[in-house]
Order: C-alpha cells, then sequence, then structure tokens
C-alpha cells in the first residue's frame, strides 16, 4: 500500500485548508493511505478531505494521547516523542507534501530530502533544491505517484 | 476505534503461532484494530489471523525500510528507532495482549503497565503482579474488550 | 571512557537512597562516568554520591527541560521522548546497576538484556534470569566492572 | 551548565573544518559545554577544537554503537534513533551554531526555531528567518552567549 505524508502547520487559513482538503482527497481517489501528524490545521483538513472521498488515514501523534488525534483519523499511533515524530513521519512516507507551512514544516521538508523521500511543496514560502513545487493540490498528488511510481 | 497490541517473539514455534493467530482473529471480530512490532514469529502470525478474519493490522516496525513489514501488515509506521519503537507501541494501544515471550517482551510488559496500560499474558513464562493471566486466546481478546471499555 | 548506568524509581525511602549513592561513589571512584534518568529518588541519589566522589554525571531526561535535571547532574540530554527515553540508557551504558524499582525499572532491566549488557541488580524484588545479583553497592560496582573489562 | 550545540554535515573541507574548529574553541573558553551529533566533519572538528581548549563534549549518536563516536567525545549517548536524534540534539542545547551544512543541518536549523532555541549560522548557504548570522567563529560564539544571557 502507497503511503503518502501530507506535511504543514497545526492551524491555517480557509485558503490553505481547502487546498490541503483537496490534497487529501487526490490521496484517496489514487487508493494511496494518508499519513499525517494527526493534529489540526493542514493535517486535519487533509484527512477530513481523504475520509470524504473515501481513503484512509493514519495519525502519527507527538502527544501522550490517542484523544489528541482529529476526527478523520482511523489509526493513531501515539509516539509521546515530541517534535521526534517528525522523522517516523517522514521515513514511514512513500513521498511527502508540504502545504504551506512555518518551521515544523521546514524542518520535516529538510528531514524528507535527508532520507532520500521525493517531497512535493503546494504554496510553499520556501524555495528548496530537490523539492518538487506543485501547481494545485491534484498536481502535487500527480507528481507524488508518479515519483513514487518511478522509483 | 480501539485499538490492541499483540506482543511477542520474533520467531517462535508452531504451538505459539497458533495462539497468536488465534489472538489476531479473535481482535478482528470485535472490529478492533491490531498493532503490533510488524516483523515476524508472534507479530506475523497475529497479523495472519486477523487480516483472515476481516481485520486491519498495523505494523509498527523498529528498523529503516517498509520492506521490513511482514506479509499481513495493512498500515506501515517505519521508526528507524530500534527497541525505543516498544514505547510507541505500547502508547498506542488501549490494551495488550503478551503471547509467550522473551526479554523484548517482558520489556514491553513492564513499560505498558508503567503507562497504565491493561496487559494481559497468554501463555507467558514470567508472572508479573497487575498483569491478566489468559487461559486462551479468545479469552485474552475478552478480558482486553472488557477491561478497555470499563475503563 | 567506561560509561555505567543506574537505574532505579523516581522516588524512593532512605535505605535505597544510601545504596544509591553508595553505588554513585563507587562509580567514580572507578573513574567511569555515571548515567541516569536524571530525576529524583535512586537516580538523584546515585548522581549525587558520584559527584560528592569526584565523579561525573549524564542525566538523560524523559521531559523537555534541563530545569527537570536533579542538582547533582554536569551534563544534561533533554530526549523530550518520554519513556522511550529508557532505550537511550541502556543504549548508552557499557553495564547497568538496578537499585530496588518498580516497572520502569523491570522495563529497563528487560531492554538491557535485550539489548546485552550486563546488567547488575541491588535490592531488587525481581528475580530475573541473565542478571547478576549483588551484595552491596560496593560489590554491584565491582561486578559491573569485571563484567564490561572482560567482555 | 551551559550547553551550546555545533551542527553540520559529517564531511566537509579543510575551510569549514577549521571554522569549526575554532568555534568548539570558543565554546571551551566560555566554560560552555559542546554538545554534537559525534561523526566525523563538522563534529569532529568542531569536538577537536573544544578538547584542544580544555573543553567537555557529548556527542548525541544516531546508531547503535559508542564506537561511533569521534575520538574527541568525552560523553557518549547512543540513542539508536536514526535521525530522530536530531530532535534531542536540538532540545538539549541552550543555543546552536550552524556551520556550513546541507539537508540534515537545514532540518536541525528549522527543527531548533521551532522550538524557540537561538540559532547562529556560520558560512551557511541557507538564509532563514529569524537565525543570527556570525561574521567568524568567534562571532558566532559571542552571539549565542549573549544570547542564552540575555534570554
Amino acid at each position: 500500500m502507497i503511503q503518502i505524508g501530507v506535511i504543514g502547520a497545526g492551524s491555517c487559513d480557509e485558503k490553505v485548508s481547502k487546498m490541503a482538503e483537496a490534497v487529501g482527497a487526490g490521496i484517496a481517489k489514487k487508493n494511496a493511505t494518508l499519513i499525517c501528524g494527526g493534529l489540526g490545521g493542514v493535517m486535519e483538513a487533509a484527512s477530513k478531505g481523504c475520509k470524504a472521498a473515501g481513503g484512509q488515514t493514519i495519525g502519527i501523534l507527538p502527544g501522550k494521547q490517542k484523544e489528541d488525534a482529529n476526527q478523520y483519523i482511523d489509526h493513531i499511533i501515539v509516539t509521546s516523542m515530541g517534535h521526534a515524530r517528525n522523522a517516523i513521519i517522514a521515513q514511514s512516507c512513500d513521498a511527502l507534501i508540504a502545504v504551506d507551512g512555518e518551521y515544523g514544516t521546514l524542518s520535516e521538508i529538510a528531514l524528507s530530502l535527508k532520507m532520500g523521500k521525493p517531497v512535493v511543496t503546494l504554496g510553499s514560502k520556501w524555495d528548496i533544491e530537490d523539492t518538487w513545487v506543485a501547481a494545485s493540490p491534484e498536481d502535487a498528488v500527480e507528481i507524488s505517484m508518479r515519483l513514487i511510481l518511478t522509483k
């Protein structure tokens, strides 16, 4: 089963939320599983989109409680490891899509590149060599799938 | 969604394997998700039993590669954290069932008790205060569900 | 530099505290470095004994803040990883001495054995195969040093 | 005790090595402890400089063995956690100095900023908001100390 990560901030505005939701839906339509950090903002919007399109979601939480997961998470991994959980997200995904994002997301992007994982950015303010810039949520999913399947 | 862990050694004899398989099937029948370490032995047998009974399985791997997971794992978490992944298994489960097992399993049992998680043992050589001893695989699942639902 | 771990509960009575303090002093006299979980109880008493005898101490904390360390810790490792930090303690030590202890300690003992580390117990209620039982704090340090040097 | 991290690539050219060595020496002169990833390149050069100037060094290793540490490390933390050890480095330091560096370093910088730790860069190709750019190794240490002491 292909596992695609969606990374981004724990709170976001309406526009970013819509993008994340569309990315989640796109992942479901490809029959891939969505992996995210399990919390709010981009993570919640992507999970919502994925569930609405019939997909499955995994949330890898930084804290200690299953209850921290947003309502659209099917499978909850409780790491109790704070930011170190970002390494688990990156390591578990076949490709990652970064939606907008702050320092946590930048850290995740750099870590994923370090691990040799394909990274697609959507609406990112960071311009990082070796990442793929997507023009739309659908494009982000298409690029991810292509990078995974041709690896 | 209730998440029940099955812990035990990475290799085991036929008798232990059959017990683990029946535990996995029992978890599926309760519509709970099975979490395990994702490798061979007890982990593989339990996953096999769970899938055969229509359930879902999550494997939390110690190593670096998705490919390490046994063939019955639906969702693969790649921790790259060695033995520290045991803490993630314990923290992510609502209850844990230990099938037989060596030091790795004992460590997992003690860690789960430390976290306040219910632990049921089946065919264990360890006699540890505060664990529940099950008489059969079915009994192990029944006890786990009861402990989770009455918590 | 030889690194010896002292593991035990985060709070303890006077008798156990005296044993831990003597173990810490013994480690310092062997010019080994003491590693512990950095908190109170056995960890604090051992660190105190080690410092008083001129040794060096490392505390590997489960939480997020340097300030959690007891006052006898020279070097503070802040893992922010909860119980998973126990795996780091075990992996970093050449041998471990368990003083009394509850489930957290049992988990640490089992994990250390799983990793192939020598484990010496002092006043332990657990009777675990493959651990070495010490008759006194001095004995615990002697056995540890011998196991390390003859490995 | 103040703990300052030096982060950078595991292999580097002569020029970067000299810078890292001077940073390590500067940290020792301030009576701070140097924390690094414990391996080669920038980590080794910084550790060498720190030891030559009479300081103390801690190496937080990604792998499983004490033997992976470079020869200038006094205290070895064996995480066996791969890239997730970067989170422990960031969390354990009062400030971090990034010398040159690739994606691993970028990840570490972003993670440190996310945790609210002061980050000073020296010869970095990344231009990241909220980091402090140092003109020389001495400057990097001075800025770090000032940021720590005025926090």
